[in-house]
């Protein structure tokens, strides 16, 4: 005879397939003597003989019997007793979990007669009755087909009658009419009285079971995800436990550590004479743990004896469910336990501390995403608070200070001390002394890519940008935001994590690069293979880079040395120039800012590679917009300059062989600041001089001869000596697929990741996210932003493509990336998987891309964080 | 002793590769009896081993002394002969074809003594003066280093001196002293005085042309072409002829056949005692040919019949340059001779009409793009011109008429008959009824795929866009073109071939698909695999389509039958809709217009597949600009669908999926025509309905779905059935990598390379061909326009990334191409080679694209237009 049915306390070696994942987990618990309720488990088997011969397979009954025989045994009570009736739970439980089937039915084994008993048992009618009229509707709506709505709607009906505004307020009385009224329910859509043998209701609920492998929500979640029809489901049945029975039972949930903190040691929460149900419903408020010490002091001694086992066998703080029946403790549930970024990593580098996990599985639990927080100042979590309008997350971390409408009044008042947020319909390169003294930027229009949000991610400020709910009136010095109107002045504050804009002061929580984080870090750096650079532009953001851990810079953009206060002037008059030669007399003009911009970044970056971008974007992001056009001159440039798509225009590379003494002039700024620092400091920069936007082979190669020229000479006048590489931007699919040609024109290739996945998916970045991509992000047309995830299958494709056909001209190229994705955990980790020498992110997210990188190595050696737990 | 010098009478065993190309030439003309004057070559093999020696092989000096004395012998005269010398010419001639080499010296031969000589000879001092001094600039410049320039300019001064306003003013006794300036400037430039001797000149100048093997510019071509290094060059030795010896002598070029009409027999020009240079210097005019007939018939009769033998050998149309001295015929020169489109194709019918040549050349010979001039009404090419502007060539043809500057008199004056021009700063959607009624726009602004643009090529009209030398003043109704102020009604001339604009009435011819034109097409029809479709949107194109030989509609544009001028409104309407209802309600007034267009269509299409795109076009495009709004809420509404790049914004598919009730209507409005139409017809048409700009499979899936159900549901309500597929353009690079998934939707992709030319190069269309792409081009960075022929090496590749992933997950997934590459002959090539099923193109470019198919697919089996003549 085929076996069917295993106790929890003997299925130990079955195993998942045939068990199911929630009957392993018990089983494995029981093994480990931890002290779950009883039960047993219909195996996957079963299910699938049932399904294949549209009966229950011979002998599966007489198996359940034998097994409900033991758990009374075990228990002391039996199934269907008038005085205190075992009552079970049935459960579905596949190998693989899957949504769409049938889930829980609680209280099994009530009827007429046993509800008594579980009134008297419990000296609580109320409970009892309650908890029949559950098991008629579940039992009801799952197994006999009666929609479990006819049932709400009673219930709401008996509560109108009653003036009860919530379920709590029926008294025992009224749950014992309105389970007749279920039952009437019943009868009425099922075509029979409900069952009053308990026997008869079990085997019912396991053919539920097995009848919902196959409902049609399984079968297409099963297609989707490629799990063989034929798997089955097992089917556990386990004892119900109840912590209401009196003064020596109780319920409670509790922690190993403490998840706030990640501090060592019990934190929980406990009622005495309480069901879990109570606490939802919020009947009853939970007291600390110390409680149960007192009240039940050997069963407290048990969970801490159980709760010290349970962490050690899965390595990982649990967060645990538990009940006290009679003095006797059940462990109901036990998982991974949800803590804080702050928490999480005191709790690893303790385990590694206490020889619990190793370091490599200490960096591989802590989910970089999350460690985001620490690296900016928030919102304090335990303040509640109501946003007025939302707009995009343009710029992590939080701000709050006075609303000042444009750039002079910010960086007047900023100066002075006072905390301002500038409040700009959108920002331009003149608002750019507002932006550097606002504690953050809040913007009516733009998107992820506006202005705004560009220099605000560089400064590392919050920024909300393209926030719909505001609008500003620059006459009456007022705002409106989310209906409100507020006067310059007023106090905000912004949340740039979430796009939030609140209306009034809300506590903040500084950011918490503490020992922990440093610690694991440490052990990051010592695993990952990955390097990883960041994105800065000024010796400002260079110097924060390597506090953070960088290791060279990946992106200097050097438009932004262009738009300085004091700078753009110069600029302008470069591009309104009517010829070359005029040109070159503002360049000159200009050449001596990028050169000491570039000192102090060379300076800060002593011995590291720094790569830098010449001129990247189209000239007219360097003119006011038309109506502010100080001459009819510039007016005309203006206009002249439109395009009708800029993302796709005369900029990067084009703009280079259109006006080659700009690239020129950048050149020879970046070699004299190279042999000024030399001179000074000894140490020479690894210099890496990027071409954006090439296409072609020919533009490059035209582009290396300029800078080949143009270095030359400045060493020939000095009469030194110095190492530079030149290199390009990987950012356009034909670059990608024409790498090969491309190569033998680079000492090496960085991936500019944002345009490529604009070009590659024909998405502007602006448009789209302000626009049609947050309705694809809603109905779920695509599972992710990729302008924030790498979009592996198409853009990462391509870059792989690029890889290839690059390294097989040119094996030794060096190959990273520059994109805003260097920062995202899940892109490290594909940028790790394609063999890539760096990421470059900006300075903040550098930790978490060292994490990343680290996690992305240890992977690959096979070492994940596996989902632990019960 | 190793073979270096050949004659021409007997090389033509040796090869092109020793020989080059020039040298195999003309041996196998004098093999074929061709008179031609007579000479030798130095092999190529000389030339290697001269460059791996670095010194003259050995015995090459004898066997060039030999061959001179063969060529005194067969000439009659002498090298460096007092009286009547024997004068050569010396040439490279590789075996490919390689600018950047050494080209030619002329005169060789001449000395002080020499020249009197050929005075005498000819009788005319003025002439060998000038040959005289034109030899010593030669082999200054080429062989011994001085620079060209210092001969000109010594040229120039002695003409401002003799106050000569032309080098023909110049009298022998100028010439004479200009002689000896030139040695003067030779003996201070070279260090030596100018060589007298014959032999030492040829020596020297043949180690000249090996020198120029390995020039720079040489070597720079070689490595871009992949033509060996180690090739060398020959060289070839030539008797020079007179024509100028007496009225015995002369010089004439003529044709095979007329290169105007085709027309067959003998057409040329000839001068009694004449040198070509006369005719160059315009000195003389020459005279038809029937003037040597009776000048010199014996002549004349051997002409006529070597004439008819280059013909019969070279099976193609000559073009021979000749000379006759001393009553002695010589063939300087034999080529394939030009013609214009109409000749092209009258001679390649008679050819295979005189079994000269096979159908199947007759196709290969054509050039596909020069036919384009027949299709639309062009310039009278008799006639000269002086184009005031130049704007883009945005739609092929040429028009006149009279100036009008708005929609609304263009319609009227249209209407009543008259020939008008519609000038513009740029159109919009408003002014469709005036560019109706035009015969042809002229534009301010805008690119190749501006509004103007795109309509006038799908009507087949004349367009000049983007000419910056217009300037209109609407309030005095007033245009300035090239400077010159024209008043409304004046009359214009534009040419959408060239971008002309001419200020007066031009003489047009009219389109000439002619008879011969038809038998080729019809030839190339039997030949092609390739099928070939219109893009066409309207009945009257379909019908138009049809008529040039299209088999369907590969692209019918739906966004142009909103545009239309009793529609816009109500298209308005719609997209200022505030909610789904008013949108539906809108569309619901829509939709008898786009069905009865496809009514239309259908009709015209019978039995044909018609793949229709769905809408596509940011719905801003509807809208007029923001000035023009007239009300508040369309104001709002026009700044809400700004885009920063609209290229890559809210358009295509994402309206589809952001607003599906739009989609609906159409396939609506599709299934109830075909209905209609089949009802009407008996004939249903074979519908493809075309999802555009799809990236993701997520999104054809839901659209295919929503295509289907609502397809199904009016099949159902009128209880019919109809066949139809639905499919989804692939322009964007993602697409194409995702290939694979998409098909799983799809029952046909039709390739947009516009838009994914676009996206793979980063290159906006409006912006490049206005802007940089114009200077790439001009300077070589790219070697053509890609939107015009397709970039094999990018987009290409992605194509056949596209296709290779699509067929490994549905072979018979059904492939065609609509982008406007479509009607370009080279991309048509490529697409033969991609196993496309067909190509779409507007119906102008049909008969084009037909021809180019063939010739695609003769190439593929072998046959090509070999480039044939001396």
């Amino acid at each position: 005879m085929t076996r069917y049915v295993y106790d929890y306390t003997e299925g130990g070696d079955a195993g998942r397939e045939l068990l199911g994942g929630k009957g392993a987990g018990l089983a494995e618990m029981t093994a480990l003597g931890v002290p779950v309720p009883g039960g047993f488990v219909v195996s996957t088997q079963a299910c699938v003989e049932y399904m294949r011969a549209g009966r229950e397979p011979d002998g599966l009954a007489e198996q359940v019997d034998k097994a409900i025989g033991r758990l009374e045994e075990a228990t002391g009570k039996r199934f269907g007793d008038p005085h205190d009736p075992l009552l079970v739970s049935v459960r579905s439980g596949a190998a693989i979990s899957m949504p769409g089937m049938m889930d829980t039915i609680l209280n099994l084994g009530l009827s007429d007669v046993a509800v008594d008993g579980l009134a008297e048992s419990t000296g609580n009618p109320r409970f009892a009755y309650d908890a029949y009229r559950r098991l008629v509707q579940m039992y009801g709506d799952v197994v006999s087909g009666v929609s479990g709505q006819r049932f709400e709607d009673e219930l709401e009906r008996m509560k109108a009658e009653r003036g009860a505004a919530q379920d709590v307020d029926l008294t025992a009385d009224d749950l014992r009419e309105l389970v007749e009224r279920f039952k009437a329910i019943y009868r009425e859509g099922a075509g029979e009285d409900f069952p009053q043998d308990a026997r008869d209701q079990l085997g019912r609920a396991i053919r539920a079971v097995f009848d919902s492998w196959d409902v049609p929500r399984a079968q297409v979640y099963r297609r989707a995800h490629g799990i063989p029809d034929d798997l089955g489901t097992a089917v556990n049945v386990v004892q119900m436990v109840f912590g209401n029975k009196g003064d020596t039972s109780g319920t409670g949930v509790c922690f190993t550590r403490d998840p706030s903190t990640g501090e060592p040691g019990i934190w929980g929460e406990f009622l005495v004479n309480a069901q879990g149900e109570d606490v939802v419903a919020g009947i009853r408020t939970p007291e600390p743990l110390d409680r149960m010490k007192d009240a039940l002091p050997q069963a407290y001694e048990q969970l801490v004896e159980t709760l010290r086992s349970l962490e050690a066998h899965y390595r990982e703080m649990q967060d645990i469910e538990f009940t006290v029946e009679d003095g006797r403790l059940y462990i109901l549930q036990t998982r991974t336990g949800k803590r804080t970024a702050v928490a999480a990593l005191r709790i690893v580098v303790d385990m590694v501390g206490d020889g619990l996990i190793s370091r490599e599985e200490a960096i591989a639990r802590i989910e970089a995403g999350q460690l985001d927080q620490l690296l900016h100042p928030m919102i304090d979590p335990r303040v509640e608070y109501e946003p007025a309008a939302k707009g995009l997350n343009a710029s992590p971390g939080a701000a709050k200070g006075a609303i000042v409408l444009d750039a002079d009044t910010a960086e007047e008042r900023g100066r002075a001390g006072e905390d301002v947020i500038l409040v700009r319909r959108e920002t331009t390169p003149d608002d750019i002394h507002g932006l550097i003294q606002a504690r953050g930027v809040l913007t009516a229009h733009g998107g992820m890519t506006s202005h705004a949000a560009v220099v605000a991610r560089g400064m590392g400020k919050p920024c909300v940008a393209g926030c719909e709910g505001l609008s500003i009136d620059l006459g009456a010095r007022t705002v409106t935001i989310g209906g409100r109107e507020l006067a310059e002045g007023d106090r905000i504050t912004i949340d740039g994590g979430s796009g939030h804009v609140i209306l009034e002061d809300v506590e903040l929580v500084p950011p918490q690069i503490n020992e922990h984080f440093e610690t694991i870090l440490g052990w990051a750096d010592e695993v990952r293979r990955l390097r990883v650079r960041a994105n800065a532009d000024t010796p400002e953001d260079a110097a924060k880079a390597r506090e953070f851990g960088a290791e060279g810079i990946g992106l200097c953009r050097t438009e932004h040395m262009f738009m300085a206060e004091d700078r753009l002037p110069v600029v302008r008059a470069m591009i309104l120039a009517s010829n070359e030669e005029e040109r070159r007399q503002a360049l000159d003009r200009i050449l001596p800012f990028q050169q000491s911009d570039f000192e102090g970044i060379f300076e800060a970056m002593a011995g590291l590679p720094v790569t830098i971008r010449l001129l990247d974007p189209p000239l007219h992001e360097f003119l006011p917009p038309l109506e502010e056009a100080d001459s009819p001159k510039m007016a005309a440039r203006i206009r002249q300059l439109q395009e009708a798509n800029p993302m796709l225009g005369t900029r990067g590379c084009r703009l280079g062989l259109m006006f080659p003494e700009i690239y020129e002039m950048q050149v020879r700024a970046i070699i004299r600041a190279a042999l000024a620092v030399e001179e000074r400091t000894g140490d020479a920069p690894l210099i890496e001089i990027m071409h954006p936007l090439v296409g072609f082979a020919e533009e490059l190669r035209r582009l290396r001869g300029l800078t080949l020229d143009t270095a030359s000479a400045e060493l020939e006048q000095a009469s030194r000596e110095i190492d530079y590489l030149v290199g390009t931007m990987i950012e356009l699919p034909r670059a990608c697929l024409r790498s090969d040609e491309i190569a033998e024109h680079a000492d090496f290739f960085s991936f500019g990741t944002n345009d490529l996945t604009q070009t590659t998916l024909g998405f502007s970045r602006d448009d789209a996210e302000n626009g049609f991509l947050v309705q694809y992000l809603e109905e779920d047309v695509l599972p992710e932003n990729p302008f924030q995830t790498l979009d592996r299958s198409g853009v990462g494709d391509l870059m792989k493509i690029a890889i290839e056909r690059a390294r097989a001209v040119k094996p030794d190229l060096k190959l990273g990336i520059c994109g805003e994705h260097g920062g995202d955990p899940r892109s490290v980790a594909f940028c790790h998987d394609l063999g890539l020498a760096y990421v470059s992110c900006s300075p903040y997210r550098v930790p978490l891309a060292r994490l990343a990188a680290a996690q992305a190595a240890l992977s690959e050696a096979g070492v994940t964080a596996v989902a632990v737990g019960g």
